[in-house]
């Protein structure tokens, strides 16, 4: 999160509207690639643009096209698309913040929506955020990802290829809400893995929990933590796309914008649930943190009163007196072992009783 | 819900409106039932269908008609169904998808209603959900459901086959009504159980607990947050299908919806304060754990007060000192066993004070 | 709340309004009284009624009446009523389902208004419910009760004996308004029982608290679970009473509805801040046990702390070495003793700057 | 809280309507003092009316009047002022229930407001309520006060006194302002009171905190949920003042009712952030009574760590056996105490590893 | 929070609109200075005004003039400001109150907004607010600053500066949201700096905590909770600033409110999040200060386990019985030794069973 706020802060103090860069850059200025795909029913064509001057031709052809632009840290390339489709210049400032709250924003001519694309790092089992920016205009879609190591629309560029898919028949809109489909879909992906180690802190903390388990506990709630707060925008991003009057998506696509508007809630239920869960698990960790102290006192206790009354017995008879009867007699010694032994057996009797063993 | 998931990972990356099953697969494909019911005020015929194709003669005839499912695992007899009545793209997807969250969906021509119907396992002694879809058209029903063991839909058969009953006398609107009716009331045998398990789990608390108490009311916890979250978006479908202005359900069928509205509220109710108890049972519990631990340390600390001064007196006399008068007194050592006793009474006394004993 | 769900169980698997009587039968089937009073400006009549038919004379007389069903357990006797005031099925099924949740439903000719009861028992301590359902027709208000001991409206009954009272001039919603208002007046009787045992169970905590006193609390808690589940419903239906167009309500009484909305308020209101006493009661009664824990701890570090060093000297002094220049001292014993003395002293001191004494 | 109830119980069982007085009465009943304050631009006259009957001449003057009843434990005056100004039973029974939530009420011809006059009580170091009534008519302001001891208005009769004060030259609404805002600025006197507890509290708790804290601690818990509920009612009905069309309310006062509703808020922003911070100091106690018996814990176990194993070395040289050849040794003492020396200096090292020295 | 309310009790039984200063006094009251900024497309002044009365000529001037005045504890120059602009009395009010809660106000002529500026003290180590009022007029934007040591306007300053910003294009609405846009910004920071310490918080209570650890904490949720306060009211205030049909607020400017609302509703987001964290903070350490107990308790126990029947063994050959014939034994003392020996691997053979090694 601190994080987050620290590349927030580059843009304190700049006038609004500034185009600044606000993120990481892990990848040079110019490693930016632009991927184009036209298509109307009959014909298709995917290439790579050279330079950001070939975007301009999509806006004005017959064809539907999506622009991908892989990479937001080249503030250059996004200003000279931003001037060649039009976009404000509070868009452009939003596109380049990679730190922004998912949102919805309508224009004019286009309208803006950004989201968090979430991944599950293999590597340092972590959930990690993309912001995806997405324009929808009347013939063209926008896409803006922030990392270039690979993406969540691979499927959909296989069913814009494929001839006689929905995607060839619809326009733009539809191409969007496949977008916004991909990427809350791969909520679930997110979501699973964080099943599966509450499942284990679960199995972990039922059995014989190690004391590492509170740090991944709480580790597991920054987590949940972050994905609400991904995801918590887009419910309301959604419904209102859904409502929104805009000549830009069509009547029948309401359909579908629906359904992501579904999953969005079931990823929403799903954290809570996890959230819910995390709660209980830690209660049931104090509880069982405080059964085995309750365990530790048990055994000192059981120890204490079975020997300190031994103890002091054999003390007495360790004493030094001229005068004591006691060590004189014969059997002295065996009477008070036998004394001894049935102390105990009484203690033991009573701490059964007490249901201590 | 982590299966839940896994099982919902089988769509992503899918174009939308891809015809999968996501579930779990425990009978073979061929293994799916459709049992027909038509009716009319003065006749009723009941029949298994063999072919799909059977169906179809439903849609177009003068009777009412219900169309029962058992086994959603067979994709392409859900295809043809779909395409025999007219269903979009996406209503076949949900219907497929026996993980999705509880949705209303009013199209053109049909309302489709999803709804989870929860069962008790005696054996597992857990809840279980299986998914009931229904679609209402203007003369049919068609109900869709996950597992062939059993439904809660036999007490509808019964009064669909009395040729007095409210069902002959009414069109299909009265049969949807019936069957999330028998849903909602089965809502309430799944309560009960749940109700006697914190009344057992209420009993051992406030008895004698074992350490397992805690993962009980754990699971019950997590039972409660399942039946939660198949029950709430029922609340909202309903009021909406009161609200709703189809002309598939008539004026007369709404006073029943809103009755089922109100054992929806009160199955609610229930399930939140079952959730309250448990958290007061966490809480008895956790202070009945440090009463114990209290207690405990009570017995120890007296054992400790009572013999440490003890057998340091008896030590002190078993010093080897040369010349250490009280040793040759006569009567010495009986002088120190009475001092001993006194400084027991002594002790038992403040213990008694202090309400310790 | 358990045994709510097992008398509710009873009418799963039929078919909606199939008249079931949902409740305990105490008494027997017969064991039913029906008071009839028939009043207008001028002149009043009560008697019993001797036959269920004798009722459906008001229906039709220039009278106000208030016809009161004393016992709803015997089904025919409820359904012949129905049948002759014109109730819907629906309704006689909620009257004779003892265990809903309280509602409010307007018909075209009638009202029903279903509100819980409250009774504090003074034999088991516990707060009692029972079902009273009001039907408000054009000149009749009809009740039921559940069972026979005694209810709450016999200040009614005396005031609309007296000829000059506001119920002589007004109508029966004016009536319904009363029998409204004496149920939610006595919520605060019972209130003030349960506010009367949390400042007892506030006593005992902050004074020397036992152990029962968790178990006290834990079913307060439970208590104002049930409270809250019956009053809250309340709210919502005297808000939409008030709202409600009905032409059976007339303008001036609207105020008064006000009234009693106002009230219903200041019991829910109640009902939270002792939700919130409760939670934080537990509060003080946990620290007060970690307190004495702590106390307890104290008390046993002190009594070792001074005599385990004590003892370990006395040991050595009791070894049994050849050469042990000390022992042969003249005044070794005495000076051991003093040495004693000054550390327990020390100790003593010690304990002291801790606070510990 | 159950004082206020007790009281309420009065009602219960009467007639609505009935005119009772519920509160405490502390002064006898013919108590009462009326003050009446007649004023317009440019003239005042301010009296102590001796009969009731003086009052109704205000109702029919040219001057604005403020008419001040103190005492409301008298019906009679009540019932008579409530005769002479057209005030509804309900209103009358409103103001003789000392015991009602704050509330708002328009009727035809005056506008009804019930607020709760906060004080601190210096001696018992508590917060008070008193009951205002505001009643304001087209030309007057009725207001009665629960006490006599003093009250919050004394800057407004200054105020008024002004010739050129903004009261001379406004009606009766802007007085019903001043008294409103006169009531809501002293509740930030009793916040200020409660947060100087607050501060006391926190510094007794980071210092060293004795077990009285936690009663303290519970007892402002309960000023804050009393607190609460005598100013979020406020909320509403200032909200609801501001919006309310009615005539007696001059549309540029409103802008002044907004004033005192930011204020409303301010207080209730106050009051639940002191509950927060209660909570907080809740937690800060609880952990540090865990650190302080860990700490005790520490103590007695590095007490026993040092001791036990010296005290059963000095045990094993205790022992009688004829054939211990150590005993014999010349400076076996000497070695066994060394050995001893090294036992302590290694225990100590341990701990300070351990971090507990 | 105290201090606040300390410094509003001056206001306490003033009448509504007395205009006194409310706040903390640190300069002379002469230590006031306005500094005024006039400037359209082409030309630009910036000077300190000398009098009060030089401000006045802004307002009839054809620039937009942007009016800022350093410190607000000289009633006489806010009051002679007021009266030169027209600002109504409650306005005055609330600019000389320092202590109010953020507020937006349309009045006829001018929109009144306070909000607080935040700055975090990096001397005191924590977060301080200054109240920033803005009254935005036709062709003016007074801005009134608590005090004088630095703002965060000076990056406004500067582009107000530059011929070609696109302030100098703009009319007074625009330098508002600059104004707003600064503030909100500068609430990042202030972010941050609570999230760095958070992070410390986190490391060290995942190491090896202090007891200091808790009063962090405890501050570090006062500070949230202080922040939170700040910031809530700014969400209403921009989102009612979006909706107003005020003239002021040109409709190009709106998209750039919306702008301001999502960086709002950001900071909220991201200060609930902390309040979240603080939470699993505290349980984190609540649960590790349980852990070390328990691992106390675990070498205490373990102590006491292995030497307690240990030095009971060495007490019993202590004894001073005549007739003990173990003591005659030749090897007695060494088979002794032996099993003692054997008793303690027994001992830690168990607690590694039981894994308390």
């Amino acid at each position: 999160m601190a994080k987050g706020l620290k590349n927030t802060l580059k843009s304190v103090g700049k006038a609004p509207g500034s185009l600044i860069y606000i993120g990481e850059i892990t990848t040079p200025v110019t490693d930016v690639s632009i991927s184009i795909t036209e298509y109307d029913q009959h014909t298709i064509k995917s290439y790579q643009a050279k330079t950001v001057e070939e975007c301009v031709t999509c806006k004005f052809s017959n064809f539907n096209s999506w622009i991908n632009v892989d990479g937001v840290h080249n503030v250059e390339i996004i200003k000279t698309l931003g001037e060649q489709f039009g976009l404000h210049q509070l868009t452009l400032e939003d596109i380049l913040n990679t730190e922004i709250r998912p949102k919805m924003e309508v224009f004019e001519s286009y309208v803006l929506i950004i989201v968090k694309m979430l991944r599950y790092n293999t590597t340092t089992k972590e959930v990690e955020a993309e912001q995806v920016s997405l324009v929808l205009g009347d013939n063209y879609v926008l896409s803006f990802q922030e990392n270039r190591d690979g993406d969540v629309f691979d499927g959909i560029r296989l069913r814009i290829a494929n001839p006689h898919g929905r995607h060839r028949k619809s326009g733009p809109d539809y191409l969007l809400y496949s977008l916004l489909d991909a990427v809350v879909d791969h909520y679930f992906v997110v979501l699973e893995r964080i099943g599966e180690k509450l499942e284990d802190l679960e199995e972990e903390i039922t059995g014989s929990p190690s004391q590492d388990v509170l740090k991944s506990l709480y580790a597991l709630k920054q987590e949940l933590i972050f994905m609400r707060r991904s995801v918590w925008p887009l419910r309301e991003i959604i419904s209102s796309l859904d409502r929104e009057e805009s000549i830009l998506i069509k009547k029948e696509i309401r359909k579908y914008i629906r359904d992501i508007y579904d999953h969005t809630i079931q990823v929403i239920d799903t954290t809570e649930s996890f959230r819910d869960s995390t709660g209980s698990l830690l209660d049931l960790y104090l509880s069982s943190v405080s059964n085995r102290t309750n365990d530790v006192m048990k055994v000192l206790t059981m120890i204490s009163t079975i020997f300190m009354p031994l103890t002091f017995i054999a003390g007495v008879y360790g004493m030094n007196f001229d005068n004591m009867p006691e060590l004189k007699w014969r059997y002295g010694y065996f009477i008070i072992l036998g004394l001894m032994a049935i102390s105990i057996i009484i203690m033991l009797l009573w701490f059964r009783r007490k249901k201590w063993l």
